[in-house]
């Protein structure tokens, strides 16, 4: 463990997955909207080549792991969060099916090919680069949360040129963002197909947008049932209870 | 009575309202959709002025004559339609509240007023006008369900052409059409503000969209909570029997 983790850094459970992951309070820790992305992305199972951008300490390629025997492509800015994504794939033995790629998002299928994946996956910084000026967050959770050095716009981008046609691009945002990541989509050649909507609780507004597009659908989008975290007693919802720890609990 | 009800017309109930309505099942009866916008819609209380366009036969003018006392305008561009709702706006003693004017939704904004009003509903035809040439549908149906005379882009743009700055436009259809409408409000200065979707049960795709946007108004859409209208057993859920049958039942 000596050489595993880092400063105030962790090795905490994906317990649904009965994998390990590094995290940091002060660095990064995933968020259930990472979790959320990973059960509702569309991916192949057996084969093929999956791409995660904006990928953080890589809960989603870990999530995702469970699910597919795909090749995971892990792309992630910042070194640092680059770095623990890599040690906790290596704790898990997974070194043979995640490739943590420590690089920009703008640009990157120049880099790893343009219209060679199946499926990208995306959770990307949810806030204006204004906000974060404003506030005096640290760097690291600054530039994942921030539109400081990637926006909506081109995380977008970066997701069509890396799909093959028919591929499929699934984001989490935030609602008040809708018409902004449709408006990108389209215009990216990700047609919009599927949309399921996160509430808090019954009764509340969504906070949470999870959206599926593929590259040169034909238009024809479905808004699937709502997902609420949390039930009438302030605990999580049997769906999410799943999601995170799995059948047994 | 006699001078009321022409051929197969019968008087229906508007259970909620105390209301009365002209309705023919060969002609045009009100559906469900109506009665969801007509109570989704923001509308000015004590006075202003307010459109419905597609009003048919007069449902939602008649539904928001009781949350309102704002002068409603009914623009129905099917004389047979908007001959029943002159009837039942008589019937109810509202010829105060509620004119019908019998004319085309394109361009309407030329006869009745620019910029004039607070609020504008709309409940267009839903399907591509391919899909009725292909049906032997009545054409009384076919012109209300059917994209044959006014199409989405059209019925938003009048909406948009009748608003005052600051004013609200509240439409009704489908969510596979989703994006058209945000895309038509948007390039018709109305910002998309409150969307709900409405879903026939728990666990199923909506099958109806709310969207209500403003005049000029800033972005910030919200999702509202899921809006289901049958229960697990089938029956309405409570939300819609007191907008149907009001508070008693």
């Amino acid at each position: 463990m000596e050489n595993l983790l880092k400063e105030d850094e962790r090795l905490d459970y994906l317990l649904a997955e009965s994998l390990r992951i590094i995290q940091s309070p002060s660095v990064f820790s995933f968020s259930l909207d990472a979790v959320l992305l990973a059960k509702f992305a569309y991916v192949p199972i057996r084969s093929g080549k999956i791409v995660d951008l904006c990928a953080g300490n890589g809960a989603i390629p870990l999530f995702l792991s469970a699910r597919t025997d795909a090749d995971i492509v892990a792309v992630e800015l910042q070194e640092r969060l680059a770095d623990m994504a890599v040690r906790s794939v290596g704790y898990n033995g997974l070194n043979d099916r995640i490739h943590i790629v420590n690089d920009d998002v703008i640009g990157i299928a120049a880099k790893i090919g343009y219209e060679k994946y199946d499926t990208v996956t995306c959770n990307p910084p949810y806030f204006p680069a204004i906000e974060a000026s404003e506030k005096n967050i640290k760097e690291h959770v600054a530039i994942a949360r921030h539109e400081i050095r990637l926006n909506l716009e081109q995380a977008v981008q970066s997701a069509s040129e890396l799909l093959k046609q028919g591929g499929k691009a699934a984001f989490v945002h935030r609602p008040g963002r809708l018409l902004d990541i449709v408006t990108a989509m389209r215009a990216n050649r990700l047609e919009p197909k599927r949309i399921r909507f996160v509430y808090p609780k019954e009764g509340k507004e969504a906070n949470t947008l999870l959206i599926e597009g593929i590259k040169d659908g034909k238009p024809d989008l479905k808004i699937l049932p709502p997902l609420y975290v949390y039930d009438t007693n302030g605990e999580y919802t049997e769906e999410v209870r799943l999601l995170l720890y799995g059948q047994d609990e």
